[in-house]
């Protein structure tokens, strides 16, 4: 690769606080791009979500799309709007839609936590916590959505049946990439261990699962498999998260466990992620769009400051671009220096740091190259 | 009812340490039962579990069931061994085919901790949590338990779908159960709050669940019905579980979610539970047969003696009796005190009290009349 690659970036600022995270961040990105040099981000903002439903009946332009589809990543914010629904009352959620069309089946959520930011567990193992959850974003129960079957008068149903998937194919590619990542980790110090969370006890899609993972362990050159019962994780996630390096698991249950882990984390404002398909990704923080602070200063921008990282860290990867890696690890060392040298409490944590404190302290950081 | 109402109590001890924490809690019944007086309590004890299976190829004989059907209550300790499954795979879990057989409806599983007992969250409000989560216990997506259709080969399936029910008249008598435990709780001055979990914002059938409990809310006068979604709730849970009062959920969710609250009580064995139907109610701790510390003395019994104040506690209100309630009382009192004032760490807490010293430690309590 030439040393002056061009990334595109196809950036969805999206509803509610999205833009006020989105802009800090595109600016911060900038200031690297310049500064690093050796590749150039090139940004072009799209309108779409909720809001853009409602002012033109169409949540996610066909031409943003297109154009997303052609670009090198895609950076979001938040979308959706508690009080803009479809006719049918399913909340507009252009991401699910992203995450299909894009068949982005591997969504990453990271939980590390900062240190020197507020996190609610009181040993003090958990204030290094460092483990990804990778959540399968294809399939499972949200397969079902828009499809659910309804017994009985069409005004008045008596059950509801919703049907969770689980494909060979999409267990595969999933678990690939969880041995993938774990092999990565391992050879950065990390144990590297990939534990299958299920409901195989009882469910049988879930044994399935289980099996096939066990099947593509084998083929990663793994003996002996973890596996744990999703009821066991929640709990060991609580009790003792230190244990965890690589979980893998399906789109519902990644949702209430990623969830979990960014309340590890200290909140949702802190947890970011990307959603990783065979040639397209999008990166975004885990949180939504908080309608209640909007324009308020309030955002906490750090989880879309960590998904850019892991937007420059995956975009070096697929095409090997040092300075491009480079930055990555800058934005995170600065945003680790900001919280570590500068006190910050999010809002979110009941504290007084908002969207500029935080954003100012991560800028200086990056000035002073700490 | 006369003063001296007699309760059958027929009893299954399981697997593993199920024996381990039945034994001292019906030893402490006993005591209860002869130091009080005013009711009597007739203990029958059942073989079945995982070991029986083994040893007889049925894990939940019919006269054990039919047996369990006549009594007042069912108390159980743990069921299933990880290494002896049906056939197909599955886990040998008798518990749940109970649920099944007697309409065990409300999965009620307090999170609740004891002052003195040690605890994951930080926060000092952390140390006084005191809600309730209700799961739904006999549809969801265990609905979908030994039916899960296949897509491609028998030998080597392409794809694996199970299908998650929600019926209205099942998710009618758990909201009623809900509100009307809600009620109840506000009359000891909790909030009385009562909150439904669901993914409505996703699957067709959660949104069905939702339009129900808002419709049973206004049958119980409630006209600001207060929802969830499930992710928020996980999230909600390590973040402030002290705002929750009353949860209520779908089964798989509710098995989640009860295990994480589990963890913020410090561990499955300060869990207790209670799965109530029509005309049938099951009391057993919310942990497992814990097979790598079986014939240790490890085992805490505090979630059976807990589930044994669920149980006296039901027993009075079902038959009105008031020494059945008085005897729940003075267990409940005697397990705080016990915690209280001898600073017992349970060995899943990497303490070193027993089953031996946390029983000693409450049946002193109890003597005292502390
Ligand atoms: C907004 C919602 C549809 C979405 C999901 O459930 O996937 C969100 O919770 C997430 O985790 O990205
Ligand atoms: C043992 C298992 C089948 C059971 C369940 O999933 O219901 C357990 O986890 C529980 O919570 O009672």
């Amino acid at each position: 690769m030439s040393a002056n690659t061009a990334f595109e970036i196809s950036v969805f600022p999206g509803d509610g606080i999205g833009p006020e995270v989105i802009d800090p961040t595109v600016a911060i990105l900038q200031t690297l791009r310049d500064r690093i040099g050796g590749f150039d981000l090139r940004f072009r903002s799209e309108a779409a979500g909720a809001a853009h439903y409602k002012e033109t009946g169409t949540a996610l332009p066909e031409e943003a799309m297109s154009r997303a589809d052609k670009a090198d990543a895609i950076l979001l914010g938040a979308m959706g709007m508690p009080d803009i629904r479809y006719p049918d009352g399913r909340e507009i959620a252009p991401q699910l839609d992203m995450r299909e069309t894009f068949e982005l089946f591997a969504g990453v959520r990271p939980v590390r936590t900062l240190p020197g930011a507020p996190v609610p567990l009181g040993d003090p193992r958990a204030q290094n916590l460092d483990f990804v959850l990778i959540r399968e974003s294809t399939e499972g129960l949200f397969a079902g959505r828009g499809k659910t079957v309804f017994d009985g008068p069409a005004d008045r149903p008596t059950a509801a049946h919703d049907t969770q998937t689980i494909t060979r194919a999409g267990s595969e590619r999933l678990f690939d990439f969880a041995f993938n990542l774990g092999a990565k980790r391992k050879e950065r110090g990390h144990a590297g261990q990939v534990t299958c969370i299920d409901k195989a006890n009882v469910i049988g899609g879930f044994y399935f699962f289980r099996q096939i993972f066990d099947e593509v362990a084998a083929r990663h050159g793994v003996s002996d498999p973890a596996h744990m019962y999703v009821d066991a994780c929640a709990l060991n996630m609580v009790r003792r998260p230190w244990m965890f390096d690589v979980l893998v698991t399906e789109n519902m249950f990644g949702d209430i466990l990623s969830d979990l882990g960014a309340g590890l984390m200290g909140g949702m404002g802190m947890a970011p992620s990307a959603d990783i398909g065979p040639r397209h990704a999008v990166f975004q923080p885990c949180h939504g769009s908080a309608p209640d602070i909007v324009g308020q200063g309030l955002a906490n921008p750090t989880a879309t400051f960590l998904s850019a990282v892991m937007m420059l860290e995956w975009l070096a990867d697929t095409h090997g671009v040092a300075d491009c890696a480079r930055a990555g690890r800058v934005l995170d060392k600065a945003v680790e220096v900001a919280f570590r040298d500068n006190g910050l409490v999010p809002t979110e944590y009941g504290g007084s740091s908002g969207t500029r404190a935080i954003t100012d302290a991560v800028v200086a950081a990056i000035a002073d190259g700490r």
